[in-house]
């Protein structure tokens, strides 16, 4: 066989693997299924994001579940509004947070692992159309759980269930796992303008 | 006087003016005042992101106003679940939407102008705490409204009135007038490995 015949072989051989492997996506695609999304980055957004897919959620007549790893940290406003509606929103804020200050991690594992053990009923509830999992990306970050672990419970959610992740710092582990990551940056802000926090927007 | 002692001289007169400024904008920092906040970028997050927000300033027992300037952009879930709050929420999708089709350029002008009229009236509003501009970028980037006459109206809103524009492609001087631009950008999409668009997620 000449080289070229040779290399046009290959090339067949090649394509029709592509074209088997096109063909799989597209009957895959077909297939509807929860998705893990992640919203990471400096930016604002992650968690504001998350609380608009869970007005969109409520919207299509789903549950909600909503476990926040860090009080405080989203806003306030979100909070008592979401809380309104008890039998549709199943809302959880962590403890009282991390002890950023005082620095006892025993005591920032333990709360984190509480928390965890809210999200775990959560993700196995099928009746829950959505589960936001707010600044969970910081407490794997601070190894306060652990990643293999907590992706095996997000894995083995209800099919139909979507959850969503938020936090800076997205270990790498969390972003191979997820279906869709958006990253949130910054390009300009009016703190750095010299305007203070503003209700309704920072928090 | 030496080279050295002119240098220092310059040096400590620009320190002041650098001190000056510093001042001043602490100063100014303790005014609270409504922003101007652009979500742009080709990732997720845009419009849920101003959606969480309104739900933020629901909890905060403020008004909202939304005006989506394509039809169909936003998700119908938001939608269903926001006009539950008539009260609260003042809710406008713009006509027909834009003939992408059919490329009647003077009807999508009349159709954009129609929902500015909408957007001015709350903008000239003081019992609304948070103004969405759902994909206006869209709009001004196709030369259906024009950039200054839009930010005219933006500029002369309630002292405290806080605005959201969404879409992507923001005009550089939209980016100039804004007090806050976050770029959503996508790092990984379940689309492109071959998941069709989610009930909830997508729309």
């Amino acid at each position: 066989m000449s080289e070229s015949t040779e290399r046009d072989v290959r090339h067949k051989a090649r394509m029709q693997r592509k074209k088997a492997l096109i063909d799989e996506k597209i009957a895959q695609a077909q297939d509807e299924y929860g998705l893990l999304l992640v919203h990471s980055g400096n930016g604002k957004g992650k968690s504001s994001s998350a609380f608009g897919m869970v007005a969109r959620t409520l919207g299509h007549g789903l549950k909600v579940g909503v476990v926040q790893f860090i009080k405080g940290a989203a806003s306030t406003g979100e909070e008592t509004f979401f809380r309104r509606f008890p039998e549709e929103v199943s809302y959880h804020v962590m403890g009282e947070g991390f002890t950023w200050e005082t620095q006892d991690r025993q005591r920032d594992i333990a709360k984190a692992q509480e928390a965890w053990a809210v999200a775990q009923r959560l993700l196995s509830d099928d009746s829950v159309g959505l589960v936001v999992l707010d600044e969970l990306n910081i407490a794997l970050k601070h190894g306060y759980l652990e990643l293999d672990a907590v992706l095996a419970d997000i894995e083995a959610r209800p099919l139909l269930q979507h959850v969503v992740v938020t936090g800076r710092g997205a270990l790498p582990g969390m972003i191979e796992a997820a279906d869709t990551v958006t990253e949130m940056s910054l390009v300009k802000h009016a703190f750095k303008s010299g305007v203070k926090a503003q209700k309704g927007i920072e928090f």
